[in-house]
């Protein structure tokens, strides 16, 4: 079984949580290995993906990847998740044209969180507004005045 | 077993996936009923919480909730995440200072993510870093020149 060869073309700094012969560094999967040592999965395999719009920093939405949606995002120039609910891999915008562009992806400190910023073609959110957050607040009771 | 009588209180408009009588929503929580029954939780009974700073759109950090913890968040002026390695309620600031005083709050269209805006004192990162994806690229092979 072999490993990926490719740790060093990674520049994850968030390796801390890395074991060495853990089963994401053993099984070869589709990420450089020390990328796949680094990631904190939860139960389901999965890690949550904060889409943010580049040159805006708008928040659009949040995804889920495994280890193979994370390469495909990687690799593909076009964003894709795994759906939690329909248990396969989408991208959007293969319906609905609303394309999100890859334009950098990062993991957060502790492995169970990236960001991926993206140029959002159109709305993001299949509601029709342009994120999935819009509209939707909560009410908040003790909040300062933004 | 009374349940929370202030569903009005709330503007949550994604209660598509709302299920009266399920146990969201008949378990009487610390939030109101509408807003519990909307949310759609993990296996560990979490929701993801992106955190924003709401003036320069930032994308700070990602944490987790349970119900308790947002209930938390939008009552007390300060981010409340539940951790999921430490299986205990914490807020950002109360050892570093580094506090997160909230703006406001938002459920994705599907209930299973939340904008968490706020005016961030210091360093988000307990590395010290501003956000917690601060010079945590990942090399991205196709992606569009930024």
């Amino acid at each position: 079984m072999s490993e990926q060869p490719a740790p060093a073309q990674t520049t994850v700094q968030a390796s801390g949580s890395a074991v060495p012969g853990s089963p994401a560094a053993a099984d070869a999967g589709p990420l450089p290995a020390e990328l796949a040592a680094a990631l904190k999965r939860d139960s389901a395999g999965l890690v949550a993906a904060v889409v943010q719009q580049y040159d805006t920093n708008e928040v659009l939405m949040l995804g889920w990847m495994d280890d193979e949606a994370l390469h495909r995002t990687m690799t593909t120039g076009r964003v894709t998740f795994y759906s939690r609910s329909r248990q396969e891999y989408w991208r959007k915008g293969d319906t609905s044209g609303h394309v999100q562009w890859v334009k950098s992806v990062a993991m957060d400190c502790d492995g169970d969180a990236l960001l991926v910023r993206v140029d959002q073609v159109g709305a993001a959110c299949h509601t029709g507004t342009r994120t999935c957050f819009d509209g939707r607040e909560l009410n908040v009771t003790t909040a300062q005045a933004v």
